[in-house]
């Protein structure tokens, strides 16, 4: 983090000035009314963005001065945490729900905790946690929020699980949940296969008995790509090339027509996911990283009776379902400790920032999850 | 009808040829068997198609000999029958649902009892009819099918009403209860306002205490096309290129945004329907008179969260739901009868069908619904 102190400077003559200030004021405050009494968190080095524009460009790296750790709040020294499409959208102020700005990046992530407010029950220095529903601010090495924003989750989770568990496997699961019920022996086709909602998809479902066929982009090593998601329990894996053709059902051996598809990419891509769908099918679009728009013929509409939705994980992540999303929070991670539920990640340490956000840009091409390690 | 006798040679000479020997032969074993007292229908004018193509060019107007009317059949002397766009999809091969060919066109229409077999309870001579649920063969002066196909109807029934009731009113009923739960206030929109869909969506969405937004083309006359679909209890009538603003919600006075939109073109006049929906909003595509596909945007899924679906008014036309399409149809015919259903249609008598049939296919401009009146 050789460049964290330029940065500082810089910042602090900047708009996070403010945000620094109010921090120094309250701790002011804090020192008044409570004297030696108040507990103060360490510094915290954050990622920060002033105004919403490229992540390269408007993110800094900045330490944040220490903030008073409140009678019923909780100091979190953070361990790792992603950095997820969203967060990138959330930046570039083009995603509907985004904190204001001066904003320190990230929106899921895991901590252990350092300490806690004299009021605070249930939580004691050394657990680990993770901020459930997600909330902004996880790009940073001390994060204080109150006590009810933190979940508690088995000492034995494995740390990059955990710190991923909330927006992508999530998302996973309540995606083969919410639109169609599904059986045993039935299946679902998705693009965007090796992204980790699309390799939950494949394990989820086929913890139920659920088939899933897989589309996948053309590129060099398609063939290894293929085995690794068969490895994990795929049926079918297409590139797109292969798909350019009249009747993809007959690709298909011994497994149903899905009756459940699920698009991230959009164009072509999504295309393809409605020529497998059987009549009556649904297909449910959450990403659209082609940023092409999807197009339907009305035939499709009308004689083939298909459904087209959309899912956002913005809903489940509400306070009036905190406790189911923890419910099934401690549920994925229970499969991530058995190894039954895994996804590729790099875990990259904190000084090498730049470095992860450029390879979750997409500028040094196809990249696995990047997670920051604190 | 001059030409009539020439195409009927020319047909026997074809395809068609097949199918009156049939009528023949039955024709024959049935005097054989019950010699005096077969019951037999008067010849038949019918539009018949040998094989699928143009309807303009596969279509010929031939005379069909009389057929027995075994004993549980009626013998319908038709009195008006529509030209609808899925009867010239039928022709065209293009339909998903067809008859065999060789077969007669048309698909609903009205008439009155002509004779009945033996066995026949419930009708005689001189009752209003529909083939109900409608089945193809309605473009011919005479129909012969089993009791159980006709749907008795009030004789005060205006005739050009129940010719066109069972397809484009029920269409319109439906479509208004068959996906989002409506209440008193909430409000519709619809592309393709002018259709007979679109004129019985405006009426029976008023009774209903539901506000119409409506979309039409810019052409001349358009002023007046808005005030004669206000005078149906339109609340809102758009040209498409008023349309072409950012916030077109800010067009509507006093109006909530609608939950519930109607697609019948494709191409830009969907996406017009999209930008009016609210949060959640449910699109229905009917039709796709444009030719055009739908395109979406991601975020309108994933943020907005709508869904497409298509309607199809086949699944309300089988056996098993006879009895409610039946009911339908007495509720809108009553509506029609008591002037509070309307729409334009032109009656054509059944030698200038080929003038109908080219004013049904477009050559001709903009024109009400085709309606033949034998």
């Amino acid at each position: 983090m050789a460049v964290a102190r330029t940065v500082v400077v810089k910042a602090v003559n900047a708009g996070l000035w403010s945000l620094q200030r109010s921090r120094s004021r309250s701790l002011q405050q804090a020192q008044t009314v409570r004297a030696l009494s108040a507990i103060m968190s360490p510094p915290s080095k954050a990622v920060v963005y002033e105004h919403h524009g490229p992540p390269d460009s408007v993110t800094r790296l900045i330490e944040l001065s220490p903030v008073e750790v409140k009678e019923n709040q909780v100091c979190v020294k953070m361990l790792a945490s992603p950095i997820n499409p969203s967060d990138i959208n959330r930046i570039e102020g083009v995603y509907p729900v985004r904190p204001q700005v001066p904003a320190v990046g990230g929106y899921e992530g895991v901590g252990e905790v350092y300490s806690v407010g004299s009021a605070v029950t249930g939580l004691s220095a050394g657990d680990l946690v993770i901020p459930s529903p997600p909330s902004s601010g996880t790009w940073q090495t001390y994060v204080v929020k109150d006590q009810d924003m933190w979940h508690k989750i088995s000492k034995d989770s494995p740390i990059e699980y955990a710190a991923t568990v909330t927006v992508n496997p999530l998302t996973a699961l309540r995606m083969l949940e919410d639109f169609v019920t599904l059986n045993s022996g039935d299946s679902i086709v998705q693009n965007g296969a090796t992204s980790i909602v699309g390799q939950c998809v494949i394990q989820l479902a086929r913890f139920r008995g659920i088939h899933s066929i897989n589309i996948i982009r053309d590129r060099a090593g398609s063939d290894e790509v293929k085995e690794r998601l068969k490895a994990l329990g795929a049926d079918e894996v297409f590139t797109e090339s292969q798909l350019e053709v009249k009747n993809v059902k007959g690709l298909l051996s011994n497994i149903p027509e899905p009756t459940l598809g699920f698009n991230c990419i959009g164009g072509n891509a999504a295309s393809l996911v409605l020529k497998f769908l059987r009549q009556g099918g649904t297909m449910v679009t959450y990403g659209g990283m082609s940023k092409k728009p999807i197009t339907v013929s009305t035939s499709l509409f009308i004689f083939k009776d298909l459904s087209l939705r959309g899912f956002w994980l913005q809903k489940w992540l509400s306070a009036d379902k905190a406790k189911e999303c923890r419910d099934m929070v401690d549920y994925l991670l229970c499969l991530a400790q058995e190894g039954k539920l895994k996804y590729e990640m790099e875990l990259v340490p904190f000084d090498n920032f730049r470095t992860a956000l450029d390879k979750a840009l997409g500028k040094l091409g196809s990249q696995p999850k990047q997670v920051i390690k604190f």
